[in-house]
């Protein structure tokens, strides 16, 4: 398993190696305009790899258990889906994951499942993550000297402010709700490393107008959207 | 200013593209036995680049200000030592961070106080950061499904405990404190990536002497050690 950062330009040695000592691909296909199936794809042309695309079972959201209920059946279908096609092909496959599996990413729970199923042996080797990119982008430190980041999802975002978090990175947004949050500073962006890159930073109030068109710029150029920012309260805590 | 991850393995495409285009690595000698020093000679090295080396002043923790006022002073001191040699070699310099620059990192700081004075253009190029790294080798997600994962400094880690974070990635320790958090599980590691690597987990009562041990061969085998873990409640809030 091995994370690529956001393209073919943040692979780094030892996952170029890995992935010419692998025979695959392996890769979920969702849809006809899966964006991240084409980074595999270009990753993986690169090093001369098949891409072995499986069709990506829909995510059951009235599954039982709520959320987390609907991810683990998510999990089990996506094991289901793999299982037979490495048992059919043998040899050494390679997932990619874009950014790094550690954040947000799914990729080991369904390979660890995998590995005890098969069985099989795995290895993780890790890549550069989005906040890291946006932070390069941005050229700034994720928080204030010696203090936290807090990460976590658009979903959350509003349990941490209440909690009193104030330097929170946030993923995994769809839209952007950031109401009552205009005097907070953000730094975002959009399709980090790709040809649709779009960056914006500023007060929340001054650059939100900026950061939805730019938004919609991204998904018009790439057919996707996928966007990362950094939230700094007015007052750190 | 480019991020290598923990060695060269890390080294991504486009910082092995920014090394071939560099003139020379620039670094900071912290005293005899800087193992980061020794990091950075091997990347350098991989790509044929001379190390200038700049003697690293001491960081003055009696200046005024607390804390950050004492960063403050040694980051104005760094620029201070980095400026000449700058000026009299011109050229393109890399500044290799071990890791990523957007933790726990003062060289963005200091990079951009000097593009300002010298004036010089800068890039920062992202890296794989030690929580990736550690992730990886443990094979895990640094967070549950859909939740939050808070990162800070162990000087920090009583004030997060306190604010009910109960899923912290924990930099920049010396020592282990982790009273009356024997029933947290605990994915520890140091010096990853290098050949003093150490790895334990578990729940914290359990292998905390396990870990203590490991960090001292660490530090025998490598002259230093730096460790990252990651702390889970028993109860995730």
């Amino acid at each position: 398993m091995l994370g690529v950062g956001m393209g073919p330009q943040h692979v780094t040695q030892e996952v170029a190696g890995a992935l010419r000592a692998a025979d695959y691909v392996l890769a979920a296909r969702k849809g006809e305009d899966d964006g991240l199936l084409a980074a595999r794809r270009a990753v993986a042309g690169a090093f001369g790899l098949e891409v072995v695309e499986v069709g990506d079972p829909e995510r059951d959201r009235a599954a039982p258990g709520g959320y987390p209920g609907a991810v683990a059946a998510w999990h089990d279908a996506r094991v289901a889906a793999y299982e037979p096609v490495l048992r059919e092909r043998g040899g050494t496959a390679a997932f990619l994951v874009w950014g790094d599996p550690s954040l947000y990413d799914s990729t080991i729970r369904v390979v660890a499942r995998l590995a005890e199923r098969l069985p099989a042996d795995y290895d993780v080797l890790p890549g550069v993550s989005a906040p890291q990119v946006l932070a390069a982008r941005h050229r700034i430190v994720l928080h204030e000297v010696g203090r936290p980041v807090h990460v976590t999802t658009a979903r959350r975002l509003r349990q941490a402010v209440a909690a009193g978090q104030a330097n929170i990175v946030v993923m995994l947004g769809s839209a952007l709700d950031l109401d009552g949050l205009g005097d907070w500073r953000i730094w975002w962006g959009a399709n980090l490393g790709t040809g649709a890159e779009e960056l914006a930073a500023g007060r929340v109030a001054d650059v939100l107008d900026e950061i939805t068109a730019a938004r919609a710029r991204a998904k018009a150029a790439a057919g996707w959207v996928m966007d990362v920012y950094l939230l700094r309260g007015p007052v750190d805590v």
